[in-house]
């Protein structure tokens, strides 16, 4: 067993979502330690949060900078960090740790501008650190069953992909209430302007790409913000053209009544068709045309090995989100150990990285244009996968 | 009780599939009867049809023209005709019979082209004859509650509208293996520019008017073909925009594998949510902002009038296709009985007609445009609901 | 094409249920008229009845006996009669009717008493007449499937079968509140000792056998009536056990809040297990040990004979209640048509009969002297399939 | 922030699946440190597993009674222990560890008898430390809410419970093949009598008390082996009755082919009824008599105080079986941090105890009679909730 990650946060104090879902993430398999951290912005808050926490107190930072100087001072200095800040802060702040040599693990979306994206690009292109984003969807095993299904052809030609990703928490307007997460990603300051497409959009880009290995070449967006008042989008009906032919629908909303979390992907080929909801995650449905539909569950002896490997119970005994996360936080932790013995990210491992991030804001940028165009087809690059 | 409706029918005959739907639709209820044909235009091939569904020999006709003439002159001759032949053919037929003082039942789409539907609407609306047009999704019960749940503003403002009507049967080319459904359909002669628009995406277009109540304006389509060598469409990616402000999204597809007929209605908006699916009709899911989603069944008490009364057995005994088929027919059969006595259609029987036909014909004819013009927001006139 | 079948009604006036269940079911397919009747004890209302549906007042009676009589007599009378009266009235009258040469097709169960029962049996096999009884649910085309499945092996050697069939419009006491059909029900003279046994258990009991082949031969009940003051049970729990060791398990109830018709059959073999719900008919979920759990659809191409001649629908296109019913009443009609030339029931219609009603009686029969003996293991006799 | 609770593990080395799951519970929440454990009864492959575990070598022992002792004189030494080990071996572990002024926290069933379990129970009750069951399926949120609409009155008076818990794992001689699970759960030495009754039955009736706060008074049983060659039940057919008037039915099923690990629980009332699966483990169907049924999620705002503070993430982000899990060490946790300061176990956590253990074992004894006697309505002690 390789000796555990230590590891600190920037971002995720007293009242926030994500962080801890990272921390559990971090813990289940047991490959991460937490012990430092610049929990909020504001000192007294980060203190607590850290205290709250365990972590000692000279490893409680008010300032992701001053963090980041000492741990790099430090023998025990941390080897990774994870940023959950708001959007806008996220690559300043990995900047500073990258050049610490500390490996980053970071909140999507990449950014709230693509133009920051691609400077922090040109720079962490020369970083030998490990970038990782995380887009947790694609932790789930039954994710990783059907790109496998679809990489070996089971599929065919592939024709349609149907991707959606309705919320409706956002239906009225909370950030009027002091709602803290609706506040922020209702900002274009703090979550840019991508709006939803940021917070839940490039989450269902990633995965649709993710899952039938296509890239999109041109998209169609007509953009909403329904909520009066709302500065930013809250609803988003898109047109996708993939490189080779096939065509995408991608509906996102946070103001979809009935909807708390509804990531739906659906992808049809010449062959078969497969549909998955990751509200009952564990199972996916395989059509072979002609053929009746199968339910294929999660644990079942014929996954492929690229989702068994990531399954931890047997079937009928139901994995969840922070299952799925804590796949993606392992597969980093693959990739640091590698980096300990001076090897590249292993082969097999598929955490979202850089390259994803970029792809995700160029996503929101030809969304934004095109929706700005009265929905003219707009080029999407740099979507590599 | 009123005395029975003695109907004809041109087109039905042996081997056709919605041919005997109508018949069983009409028997349903026993408003009407069965006593004339020109069942297929092979005239060996419609008497033997005539013959097996008990049609008396004098009354089995191998020409529309003639069934028309020879009717008309009888004292017991039919009072209505149903219009079940490939689509080019519907208007000419029904223009016959209109003449001939009875009234006309359609199979949808209205036509081949929008030119011919119009000059016929031109037509028809001297005469005062009934012509209906069966978009028989909307007599399902719990569709009827649907829209009466909206126009009583129980979902508040509506902001977007989800509609998809996915099968799987057309995703290899059927029509070269003597599969006649599939040859009329596929071939623009018979079925007409829009193929599977017209077959089966003016269903879905008009199912998502008659719930909502919402005026289209502007259509976006991208529309595609994917099995090689077919010449009309089988997928269909369309956005919508509607008066009033809310938008839509529409997916056409008879190329998606794992779906056989899954017509799917989501509507959205400031106050509640509401999902159907055509393949288990009886329920809906009403979900009401900040509480807990509900299924409402066809047949609970809180049903609205309009619903109820179209309901014909208790909860948890499902109502099917030809029920739902059925009501549109009793319908259109309570409206004959009011034209015996020269009163106009009831107020509240809600079967389509030739405006919702004229719809159609226009959302094929922009949805076509906009594709040809890459996609291109494309008005929408015509659709009164 | 024969001609249709003349048939008469006794029951089923103004304010049944499932009377008109029954016309609807006859009307379907075309094999039946409906052309007497003696819709109710009361003769006005029968006349009011009659009227309603079109039947000429000199065959509009008010006796059944009557009816028999005048019927037999005429040239044109009635080839069948339906009888859809309180239990305790079935034999009386199908006696009658059967002595007149008239076809009987009887509502479920048989009769309020298995000794009443046993003697109609003596009596009416030495009628050559058709006796049928409608346990509808053995109708529905994949219900026929999933027969055809244990038949051919497809489960292996039969475990266990689960039946439940759980209502809850009885929670209250509807009986009470001048509800009639909870009425009758509810009252062991018109009803029978069974309560809910006869209403809806025998029904459970009829399909668990007709589909899984087996053979009852012991049964253990624990029945309670949990409203306060009901004189009849309103909820069964019973053990069985089958001739060749496999081991099953009822629960039947009118009590259980949130099941509207809830009809479900499971049945596990050593190789195979299926699952079948009532109120979504047109599935059934088999799961071939080791292998992914397949969805069947009624409609598709796999399907057995003896379920795709009883189909009329596309898949996809969902067919109900009334159309599982009318399966019952067109096998009924093949064996009218039969008989008409003198021949024996078709070998292949599945309609249930004197044989299936009787296995009913003697279910309830040891049923209640299981529960009267607390809940030991009895005999159960006669349950031929 | 307490310290971590230091704990060691007997059993759950290689191979085992059930200890995986104990450390992932612990970690998760961040109560818990391992760091000590005789894994398995072969000393090298338990030092393998603590190398693995990142254990030390000192403290990977070959042998429970040697690491009772060696742990309770270390100053550092564990302050609880996980005992994962067939079942036949729990008490006796138990009660050295207990000895040691270790607290305990024990896989279930309790034991693999009745008379062990009460002689346990005797010693168990003068020992001040805790002892903990891991009936896990209780410590899923939604499940708490079930239990506290109950105690709410919401269903009123009870009045069926309809409990199953089916797999399919053993429909075949899994045991003879090697498969380590299956060997010792289908020994009568190491699994005990009760075969499925313990391994999983017990399970299924410790969740129905739990939610339906009922006390089990008597229970009938039919319990068989139907795979040839085995000596231990596969599959339970069990009728219950609880104080008050209550009645219930219980299936448990190792052989029921296409279910994976389906544990459901369905309980009905005068006013109300509920459904919940396993499988599905983030919503309950609550259906109040006479109005549609709800779809409560886990993470609504409706959620009971008891139910909302074991949830981890927002309203659909699946949480499963691991969290689930986790909900009971955490609250165990709670336990012993009280305990440090002399304090009672709190009042408002809910983990199982000794008493539910027992309980469990009386609830095996008694079908085990019941059976044995074809089936005899058999008392039930002891079954406190």
């Amino acid at each position: 067993m390789q000796s555990r990650i230590k590891f600190g946060m920037v971002g995720g104090g007293e009242g926030a979502f994500i962080g801890e879902i990272h921390r559990m993430a971090a813990r289940l398999d047991n490959h991460y330690e937490l012990v430092a951290g610049a929990f909020s912005s504001e000192a007294e808050r980060s203190r607590r949060s850290a205290k709250t926490l365990g972590i000692s107190a000279d490893r409680s930072y008010g300032d992701f900078q001053e963090m980041a100087e000492k741990e790099q001072s430090r023998s025990d200095g941390i080897e990774a960090v994870v940023i959950v800040t708001p959007n806008h802060l996220h690559l300043r702040i990995a900047e500073i740790f990258l050049k610490a040599g500390i490996h980053v693990i970071c909140d999507k979306p990449l950014s709230a501008s693509l133009e920051e994206a691609q400077s922090f690009a040109e720079f962490a292109s020369k970083s030998d650190k490990i970038f990782a984003l995380t887009y947790n969807y694609s932790g789930y095993p039954i994710v990783r069953h059907a790109r496998a299904l679809i990489a070996q052809g089971e599929l065919g030609d592939l024709r349609t992909v149907q991707i959606e990703y309705a919320q409706d928490w956002l239906s009225e307007k909370l950030e009027d209430s002091g709602h803290k997460q609706a506040a922020w990603r209702t900002d274009p300051e703090q979550g840019g302007q991508g709006g939803l497409l940021g917070d839940i959009g490039t989450h269902a880009f990633h995965l649709s790409s993710f899952v039938s290995g296509l890239q999109p070449t041109e998209i169609l967006a007509d953009l909403n913000h329904f909520v009066e008042g709302r500065v930013l989008d809250d609803n988003a009906h898109i047109l996708l053209r993939f490189s080779g032919g096939a065509k995408g629908m991608l509906w996102v909303s946070q103001v979809a009544p009935g909807n708390e979390n509804g990531l739906r992907l659906r992808i049809y080929g010449s062959k078969a068709g497969i549909e998955w909801s990751q509200e009952n995650p564990n199972y996916l449905k395989f059509s072979p045309l002609g053929k009746p539909s199968q339910i294929l569950g999660r644990g079942s002896p014929e996954l492929a090995e690229s989702a068994a490997k990531v399954t931890r119970t047997p079937p009928g005994h139901p994995e969840g989100y922070i299952e799925g996360f804590a796949n993606i936080y392992t597969e980093i932790a693959q990739a640091v150990y590698a980096a300990r013995e001076g090897k590249p990210v292993p082969q097999d491992v598929l955490f979202p990285d850089l390259e994803d991030g970029i792809a995700g804001m160029f996503f929101i940028e030809a969304a934004l244009e095109s929706s700005r165009n009265d929905g003219r087809w707009t080029g999407i690059a740099g979507t590599g996968i």
